[in-house]
């Protein structure tokens, strides 16, 4: 059961879609009902529920929040893989306040895109918003391929069991504004992947058990939100 | 498909149960084949597989290496829950490396201990241990309410949304030998049970977030993994 609703604000009233005037109806809510909504961009209301419809629901506004954002973006860049895991890497990550998601297609992803891909994961990310009472939706975004876009500000790491510990680049990530985190595939890695990894991105580990591609990105992010003092 | 197998030591011999000779079935094991067995107390072993039977199996050890386990030892504590997020739970904390983990029925518990509980909850553990190739089986006991049974060396933790973020404890936590972390059920701790953790344990916070519980469960073993070097 979501702890808060998504909704668009207008005014002082918020507009919820049909997808949210199911999960009215499911919870039995009930015009006078007092109830959280978030917007997904920094802003948590308290409403009152006003009009329970089919396809669209409204409310009024009693009390109006804006969360600032931190300075950092943390991303997510995560190899496609089954959907039972996928769907885990997406809530976890965006329960743990992941900026932005991008799924990517490794060369050996056995899992492919299909049509819904895109619509699958973002329905995920948006109940987990809800669930999780997070003020900011992460973006989703699928590739076809492993794509790193250096930059000066940004730290690209990769999980490598062979890698240094994280827990050494603590200070690095501090510093930096924008860190990326990759993930391969459970078959890790390709050779090109590995090189295009090689020219920009730091090989880091997270302990020597191997760990399932969801537990990984979850000790990853408990990491780097550590280091960032994003508690 | 575990990478590993359950194995008893027999002087140079590895014996295999019915469980893992089921296991070796599903992966097409042939005598001759070299495997990696592990006995759960520290010990990996190369073994050859001689004999495939359907209630035993046995294996020559071609190599033998022994795990010396660390100064730490960390508990889990955790409220029984609905079983798709305590299998979670359970599965995840192994990978991690706990030492032991207690379900206890929490006065919250929606979820109730039956008569398989014990089973179930071990198998998921001993599949974890063989997946993440983990020498360590932890232990697993179930209890009929929350228990602590305070003493001078353990450091007791409850996951609180109001306590003082789990970080500021890193140094205390690294200077104790027995560290166990208490996490209740979705609707939290009872009064009852937060008068007797108030006695011996701290509240500590692990965001500002609402976490399932799988979730707080990978953050704060993680964290404190991070603190004692435990990767």
């Amino acid at each position: 059961m979501p702890n808060a609703f998504l909704v668009k604000i207008d005014n002082n009233r918020v507009i919820l879609d049909e997808h949210e005037s199911v999960h009215l109806k499911v919870m039995r809510a009930r015009p006078g009902e007092r109830l959280l909504g978030l917007d997904g961009r920094g802003t948590l209301v308290d409403f009152v529920l006003e009009e329970l419809g089919d396809n669209r629901s409204i409310g009024r506004i009693a009390r109006i929040r804006r969360c600032s954002r931190d300075p950092y973006h943390v991303s997510l860049r995560v190899a496609s893989t089954k959907w039972k895991r996928l769907r885990l890497v997406l809530e976890k990550s965006t329960e743990l306040g992941v900026d932005s998601i991008v799924v990517f297609q490794s060369e050996y992803s056995t899992a492919k895109r299909t049509e819904n891909s895109q619509g699958k994961c973002e329905r995920v990310v948006r109940e987990a918003v809800k669930q999780s009472v997070n003020p900011f939706l992460p973006e989703v975004r699928w590739m076809d391929s492993l794509q790193l876009e250096p930059s000066e500000n940004d730290v690209f790491l990769f999980l490598d069991i062979s890698g240094t510990p994280l827990k050494s680049f603590s200070e690095k990530i501090s510093r930096s504004s924008r860190i990326s985190i990759f993930v391969g595939s459970e078959g890790g890695f390709s050779r090109n992947e590995r090189e295009l990894l090689s020219v920009s991105a730091i090989p880091v580990s997270i302990g020597s058990r191997i760990l399932r591609v969801e537990t990984a990105v979850i000790v990853a992010l408990s990491l780097v939100n550590s280091f960032l003092n994003r508690f």
